[in-house]
């Protein structure tokens, strides 16, 4: 299948954190929490997704509730954030369930070996230029950018381009963020 | 008209802040803050461009304090700085109207689908060479530097010296800043 | 003798912290606190190591409590982290003391002159890309990644593919971080 | 005058902070401090120039107490941490002063604007890789190294070397800091 046929079939985006939605940075701070970096593109990409209509949601190992209050901002609800993931197919699963998807209407981001399960289970599985070289090759998508760096959002807008959703209303915009 | 007799207009600088004064990272602290990093070099040309006379302004989605404080040591007040801003347009004619300035005499910055529409109303859109695609096609300039990483104070500089007002009077530095 | 030799007699990976486990950045906090950002691929390679048997130490000259925080999240136990250091070689003897290991059997990454002589004394000296020339030069294997960007978990991953080792056991993983 | 004669004549290094000893960023806090990442690598550097009797000191615009903190961690005594500084030549004379130097023998870094008369006064002016362009046109040296990226350590390395004092004495080492 060709890959415009697969981003064709996506109706929700699913995340891994670190090294996807950041550059892999990780600020370690006094009191043992791990803060980090988010994009700002990234979070409109999200917005834009949400607007229009897409399911999302995080499956991270991060723990921070920092990562929660992040991405509320973003419009994901905290029941779709999964942190402290070690067994990530497990809440691949329940997210599955929970919005009646198919796991091919799924596009998952990963970057590490914890999300190769998903990446593999999931419609799209896509890497950050910079995830590792096994992930790389188990991708369906390797995008040019790297995590925190533009991967994300432009892959979002690619799809959402493809199935003509990509459509910005302001006054929607304002009320729901 | 030539890029040259457009800068040669401008009375006023207006900023988007996510991706043009920073390089578009947030880190997103505990209590739900989200913090920026600014750019030292924008910041010292933002004080030339307050010192030699030019209106100054910010638009912005983001809400954070921490953006006010800033901006006000480089001599930006807080009636001119627009936080939460969801539709920049209101906000750009709030503006112009305040100063009593016309579109065509402003150049503001933007990196993102809801900075377009200022883009265009202004006498120069200028967007950073890491602004995403749609942003960059339609802006007047787009800067040879990325987002917080030179494209406001190279922008800022070029500009002032194509109308000779790009001078450092260090007695007046010390007594504003 | 060839760089797989030395890497099959691998059995403890011990690093430097800044700029080998971070890219060398440190943030002044207003209490003199200096923090550091790590890197999440790093730290998965740590966890990879912990699990499969691997002894992991730190030695390092900084002092602040969040190294020691960040790094139990990783496997590495307080007592193997060694603050403070001025003279590496005595924390270095130490911890072969501690656990019976060989020099020879130990992985030793550092970019600076204060790693040098661990570097030397060690099986396998290790300096990521950006490290000082000096370093670069004593060093038994330059990695192709920088610090706090790739050297430490790429090297570590290279070393256990060699042996055979880099097994991820989900159940594992899940019982132990 | 060749470049190492001027190299030769250097018996103290004076920074800007912004830009030399970082890489220009600058982190906005809610409570409208502004904190600085300082390069470790820079660091060893400012402490090998101590260590090896090289006066050290800091001129800049910032006013942070972080900074002093930071510093003096490197051996910089507070007094010779010029904070809040605009017109620079006035601390730059101080310093002189105080120390019984020469402009001729200080060896000044500087990136922006306020640093051009301290560095055409001292004895050799250096700016790092990603100055401003009207600085590094009135530089004696341009670092092929960026600020806060090994401009400063690499510049200090290689003036040490040319006089044969770049000698690390680690009980000296272990005892001063």
């Amino acid at each position: 299948m060709e890959l415009n046929d697969t981003f064709k079939k996506i109706k929700a985006f699913v995340f891994d954190v670190d090294g996807v939605l950041t550059d892999g940075r990780i600020l370690a701070t006094m009191d043992g929490e791990l803060l980090r970096s988010f994009d700002s593109k990234d979070g409109f990409g999200l917005r834009m997704a949400n607007m229009n209509g897409y399911h999302l949601g995080i499956i991270t190992g991060g723990r921070s509730e920092s990562i929660t209050l992040r991405f509320k901002t973003c419009g994901i609800a905290p029941e779709n954030i999964y942190k402290g993931s070690r067994d990530k197919m497990i809440d691949f699963r329940d997210f599955c369930q929970k919005h009646g998807l198919q796991p091919e209407e799924i596009m998952y981001f990963g970057d590490d070996l914890p999300d190769l399960p998903v990446m593999q289970a999931s419609g799209c599985g896509v890497a950050p230029a910079d995830a590792v070289q096994d992930v790389k090759e188990a991708a369906d998508f390797v995008s040019p950018y790297a995590g925190g760096r533009g991967c994300v959002r432009n892959t979002i807008e690619m799809v959402m381009k493809i199935q003509d959703r990509w459509h910005l209303d302001v006054d929607d915009y304002a009320k729901k963020f």
